[in-house]
């Protein structure tokens, strides 16, 4: 590696962040150049339909033979923003395996497959940058990877997906329900036509994978992570929190449990003074505590196509800085090898919801499920609600299997008519 | 450089931050060799009094001659915690020269010296890391430096001083002077015996030098950046910011003026929503925005042993992961080579407070000021004082010279007895 004058680029795709690459490496290209200390060339932009592209002012770039670009001998460094996994696991394995470094805003891809990458990646000495793939333009994977090299992380916790907070925000101010607002979501753009994998969390466990990854130093993959989306939150459940001062965001959350770690990613209740909780619209805000730095927060533009390309494009000059002047980023980091929390032996605290028969001693009956399993309540309100009573129940920090034994146990009581909701709560 | 596997280190100074260096050197001792692939080695430590550390479980490691030390051939990185400028310029400049890379916490030194010491680095082939040097353990070097290298920083606005935060935001929670709150941040150990460094804006009128010269790829020193410090901040200021919305700030602002870059840290007005607001005691807190990135936020402690260790070794561990793999971190880049700007054309809007005799048509007179200078008021406010009244005026974006102008015309009215302060303010 090292002492080019000149990098050439292959673009593996042209969507939203694709021609934002494209366009934002000409608009930038004497600064670029300044920066790495030689010159970016695009060699070839893959795409899966030509004729699609045809007006576009790249299209003499453009190839459907991604994998030809790839083994290109003057392509140094490959980006890849076609999203998926498969195809693209398939180009950026051949591209590392080439000796070319890559450049990924795909954090499907990097959660599922990242021990195979990595091990491609150090085989060839190359780099694999990924910063676009958690919250795009703010800057959490080189902090995790660099600055905070030298500290040891003790949790990371925030909001990691836009069209989630788009839509739970746009609940909290409105009063709406889910399904309202998903379409709103929708028509400006924030969600896509199948919103499957943004509103059940799979995208954000993606980002959870990676984010413990990095700051555990350890293998965290998307199926690690215990994942609940928000389609089943309500109107009511909005209300209700609002009521007490609270607001619900979906939360990726992962933390040391033990000698263990725990990667999470459920709607959860915040108080509203909490810093989270002015996280509005589709922005981004990653908490990273750490034993020495303390208590960091990183906040921005968490999706769209300039604040990714602006990602991707960092990435680039670091990986072109590299193939110009020598040396390479820091590799992968899974020394620490930890194992993955067992969910049961997570703490947390939870809002319970539920509709009881409303007759004399329900509430002892109530509170003694929850006693009998070492769970302490923290706030109970009760309210009328028709013949019944409404049954709100905040406990104290207690453990997923405990809670969920007691949720069973309600569910059976006679006294109560049905658990509305079960909520996890995080405070400061 | 490359290829070791025990990676020499001289640690200059002994003080919060050298010994709590020290302290997580040895406790995160098998972390840093995985993260970095080869063992810190602890070489020597230089301090001024032997005496003074003779009970400290490093003294051992002490030395009075820092020159010898560093010199040692087997010494590959020197870190450089001591403070001060003349002083640890030699030191820093002989260490870069004798070919070892340098880790510096010291924003006097960096903001005044840059350019000398990063040629030395360049000469020399070594690494020059300060993330230390600005907001401590906040990432915002690193960002700077590699995340935003594909991006074009519009501005840089922060709170970048921790004693000045913590009088102000004391101040603004207890309505007490600014005298008394800075005797209590005196007596907490947030203000140093003499505070001038802090209080006047020196500290912070470096870490702006920093910021800008990494926003803008191009050279601003602490000598190019306008400074005005707190010392003249009032309990009336505080409470008539109080009661128009507004807090005030210690701001350090870096932004371009057409071709040029301006520099400033001063007290400034900033309503009670801004992000920047609710940034409280001595924590700090950086925006910066970007053409593609958008607005970006970091928040984190700004001072401190700990969390300032925390950076010094992120960055040890880059120096020392470069000394085993090779490679170098991004040199300095100033091509950008921008002049700084005029005071004069900087823009902004101002709080002006006066106190004025009670007469007919006074309001229309000093009115008639701005508007012959081109500058539109957003609000005015007149009150009952005494047997005067008092007006406060906030205008719309004006130029420096030209409000500079209308204050010198105000002060020589007859109908005006005073102008009691002239703050700045900025929006969102």
């Amino acid at each position: 590696m090292g002492k080019k004058t000149t990098v050439g680029i292959a673009i593996l795709g042209h969507g939203t962040v694709g021609s934002e690459v494209l366009r934002l490496m000409g608009e930038y290209s004497e600064d670029l150049t300044h920066r790495i200390g030689g010159e970016l060339e695009i060699k070839g932009v893959a795409v899966s339909d030509l004729d699609k592209h045809k007006d576009s002012p790249a299209a003499h770039l453009m190839t459907t033979d991604a994998m030809s670009l790839i083994n290109r001998e003057d392509v140094d460094i490959v980006v890849e923003v076609i999203g998926g996994i498969d195809y693209p696991r398939q180009l950026v394995l051949a591209a590392l395996k080439a000796g070319k470094s890559v450049v990924t805003a795909n954090k499907a891809l990097v959660a599922a497959h990242a021990a195979e990458l990595a091990e491609a990646a150090d085989e060839a000495n190359v780099d694999l940058y990924y910063e676009a793939a958690v919250a795009a333009a703010i800057p959490v994977i080189g902090p995790l990877r660099r600055s905070l090299a030298g500290d040891r992380v003790k949790s990371v916790m925030g909001i990691v997906n836009g069209t989630t907070n788009f839509i739970l925000d746009a609940m909290d101010s409105t009063g709406a329900s889910y399904d309202d607002m998903l379409a709103e979501a929708t028509r400006l753009g924030y969600a896509e036509a199948d919103p499957t994998a943004d509103v059940e969390g799979y995208d954000a466990a993606s980002k959870a994978a990676i984010l413990a990854t990095l700051a555990f130093h350890t293998r965290v993959t998307a199926d690690d992570v215990y994942r609940e989306g928000i389609s089943k939150i309500t109107a009511a459940d909005i209300n209700a929190a609002k009521n007490a001062g609270h607001t619900i965001k979906l939360l990726a959350i992962c933390e040391r449990v033990g000698d263990t770690v725990s990667a999470r990613v459920h709607p959860t209740l915040i108080p509203r003074d909490h810093p989270l909780a002015s996280v509005n619209k589709s922005f981004n805000a990653i908490f990273v505590e750490a034993e020495a730095a303390g208590r960091l927060m990183f906040y921005g533009n968490g999706a769209g196509g300039a604040p990714t390309a602006s990602a991707v494009l960092g990435d680039l000059v670091g990986a072109a800085r590299n193939k110009v002047h020598g040396g390479r980023a820091p590799g992968e980091s899974t020394y620490a090898n930890l194992k993955i929390a067992d969910f049961g032996d997570v703490s947390t605290r939870y809002h319970v919801d539920m509709d009881v028969h409303d007759q004399l001693g329900v509430l002892a009956r109530i509170a003694e499920q929850f006693s009998n399993a070492g769970i302490s309540l923290r706030t109970v309100r009760q309210e009328e609600k028709g013949e019944n009573a409404r049954l709100i129940v905040v406990t104290h920090h207690a453990y997923e299997r405990d809670l969920a034994g007691v949720v069973e146990k309600l569910k059976s009581m006679d006294e109560v008519k049905s658990v509305n909701s079960v909520i996890r709560l995080e405070s400061e």
